[in-house]
C-alpha cells in the first residue's frame, strides 16, 4: 500500500493517528503472560505468544477507528526468532483488518544489503521460483546516515510493490539535537535530510519534476520524513519547506507532545501527516486503573480521545 | 566478550580479520539450496536452512584462523523469522567454536526501545524469572543519528554483560559523504561522531578520565567506531584523533579497499582495528572457479591470503 492509500484511509477514518505496537512483555496484562507461560513454559515462545495475543486484541479494538499501526521492531527482536514470528503474524493480521502497517525499524545500510532490508520488510524473496513475503509491511522507517546508497535500493523495492519509506529527520528525543541540529552551511542536518527526501521522492518518480509528482499522483511522494511532536517550531518549518513530503510524527502522548504541538505538521487541508502514539494507547488500562482484562477497551477509549483532540485542533486552526 | 577479549583473540590468531557472514540465499552453492528445498519445500525455512548449513561450514573452515565473524542482520531478516532463527543458531555455533561475534545491525533508537535492541542482540530478557538470550552476540553496530539517547541505553546493557558496540562514523560507500563529510564548526560529521565515541566510552567507565581508562583496562573503550577502508586518509586522521576507540573497518576486498588502505587504521603496536571482508571470503569459490562443493576450502584459502596481505603491510610499516 502506498502513501496515497494511507492518506485515503486517514480521510475515511477522519483520524490521522497511527497506533504504535511496542509491546514490552514485562508490561503486558499479567493474565496474558500467565496463559502463555502455561502453554509454552518460561520461554521466548511464551513471551512472543503473549505479545501476539495482546496485539490481536489491540488491533480488534482499534481497526475501525485508526487507519494504521506501527510495530516497533525492537520489541519483537527482544524475543528472538519467536518474537519475529509474532511480528510477522501481527502484520498479516493488521492487513486482514484493513490497516496500513508501518514497521518502525530505523534500518539503514547500503547497496544489496539495504535492498535485503527493504525486501525483508516491504517486499518479497524468491526461493526456487516461489515468491515469499518475509514480513510484508507497507512502510519502513529508514536511517539515512549512509546517504543515497542507503535509500535508493529501498526505493527500487518500494516501486515494485507500491510501498514507501519514512526517513529519520528530526526525532522526538531530547538528545536529537546532538547531530540533527548541527548547522551545515547555515542549515541544520535534519533540514538537509528533509531536502534529500524531496529529492529522493523525485528520483523515485523517474526524475520528473516535483511539479509533475504533484500533478500526476497527488502531492506527496514515496519518501516520507520522521519529524517529532516535541519540536513544534521545527515541524512548522519543515512543513513549509517540504510540500511533497508526508510526515510521520512520533512523540505525542507519553513523550510529551500534545495536539497543539503536532498541528503544524499538517498542510492547509489537514493532510500530510500521521501522528503516532504508542504507550499512551497500549497501556491506557494502567492510567485508567481499570481491570487489566479491559486493556483493549481502554486502548480504544484513549485512541478515541486522541482522535477528538487532534480533530478539535485541526478544525480550529 | 569485551573489546579486550577481541584484541586477545586477534593477537592469538595473529590476524586482525573479521569474516562477514552475509549469506545471500540466491548466491549460495546450488547443492546446499537443493538439499534444503528437498527437506523443507520452496519455503523461507528451506532458504534459512541453506544459510545455516553454509554458515556452519564457513565457521568450521575459518575458526582456527580468524578471531571473529560478523553476521549481517539484513540477510537473515530477508528470510523472515526462520532467517532470524538461523542468525541465532549461527551465533551460538560461532561461540562454540571460540569466535567473537559482531552482529552488523546498524540499530539505532532511543531509551527503552534502544535498550530492547541492545538486550535482543547483546543481552538477556527475563520471562517470569527465567533468563533467556535472544541472539547473544558480543558486539552490535549502532547508528547514532539520534544522539546519546540512542547509545547510553545500549552501554548499560554492555556493562552488565561485558559486550560492546561499534558506532557508525565514516562508512565505506560512495555516498557516505552526503551527510558524514558535511562540516560542522569546521569538522566533518564523522569526526564529531568519533569524538562522541571517546566521550561515550569514558561515560561507560563511570565518568573517570580516559587516562584511567587506559591505566585500568587497556587503551580501548567499550565504544568502537566503524570507519571504512575506502577512505584511507580519513582512517589515518581518525586513528590519531581517537586513541581509545577501536575501529571496525569495512570495505576491504569486494568494495575496493586493499591491505595498504587499511594500514592507517592500526596503532603503532598493530593493535586498535579489525578489518572486515564478507563477499571476497564467502564467495571465494566463484572467483577461484573451483567446485562449489569446495566453497568452504576456497573461503579458508582467501582468508589466509588476506591474513598474509595484512601482516605483510603491518610488518613493513
Amino acid at each position: 500500500m502506498s502513501i496515497q492509500t494511507l492518506r485515503k484511509k486517514i480521510a475515511d477514518c477522519q483520524n490521522p493517528t497511527v497506533a504504535g505496537l511496542d509491546p514490552d512483555f514485562s508490561k503486558l496484562p499479567s493474565f496474558l503472560c500467565r496463559q502463555a507461560i502455561e502453554r509454552y513454559g518460561k520461554t521466548l515462545e511464551a513471551a512472543a505468544d503473549a505479545v501476539w495475543q495482546f496485539n490481536k486484541a489491540i488491533i480488534n479494538a482499534l481497526c475501525d477507528i485508526v487507519p494504521a499501526v506501527k510495530p516497533q521492531a525492537a520489541y519483537y527482536e527482544l524475543l528472538g526468532w519467536p518474537g519475529m514470528r509474532a511480528l510477522s503474524e501481527t502484520i498479516a493480521y493488521a492487513h486482514q483488518k484493513g490497516l496500513f502497517v508501518i514497521t518502525d525499524g530505523k534500518r539503514g545500510d547500503i547497496g544489496t544489503t539495504m535492498s535485503a532490508y527493504a525486501r525483508a520488510h516491504l517486499g518479497t524473496v524468491e526461493v526456487d521460483g516461489s515468491i515469499l513475503t518475509p514480513f510484508g509491511a507497507d512502510a519502513l522507517t529508514i536511517n539515512a546516515y549512509l546517504g543515497s546508497d542507503g535509500v535508493l535500493p529501498a526505493l527500487e523495492v518500494c516501486k515494485a510493490r507500491d510501498t514507501c519509506i519514512f526517513v529519520l529527520g528530526k526525532t522526538s528525543n531530547p538528545s536529537s539535537g546532538e547531530i540533527q541540529d548541527k548547522l551545515v552551511d547555515g542549515e541544520p542536518v535534519y533540514a538537509m535530510l528533509g531536502d534529500l527526501c524531496e529529492h529522493w521522492s523525485q528520483m523515485a518518480e523517474g526524475g520528473t519534476s516535483l511539479l509533475s509528482l504533484s500533478a500526476n499522483k497527488g502531492r506527496y511522494g514515496m519518501v516520507g520524513l520522521v519529524a517529532g511532536a516535541t519540536y513544534p517550531s521545527q515541524l512548522a518549518e519543515l512543513r513549509q519547506k517540504l510540500p511533497h513530503t508526508f510526515f510521520l510524527v512520533p512523540g505525542y502522548g507519553a513523550q510529551g507532545g500534545g495536539a497543539k504541538d503536532v498541528a503544524p505538521a499538517f498542510d492547509e487541508n489537514g493532510d500530510g501527516a500521521i501522528i503516532n502514539s504508542s504507550r499512551a494507547i497500549l497501556y491506557a488500562w494502567q492510567k485508567e486503573q481499570c481491570d487489566e482484562r479491559d486493556f483493549a477497551g481502554a486502548a480504544r477509549r484513549e485512541a478515541l480521545r486522541m482522535k477528538e483532540n487532534l480533530n478539535a485542533v485541526l478544525q480550529n486552526r
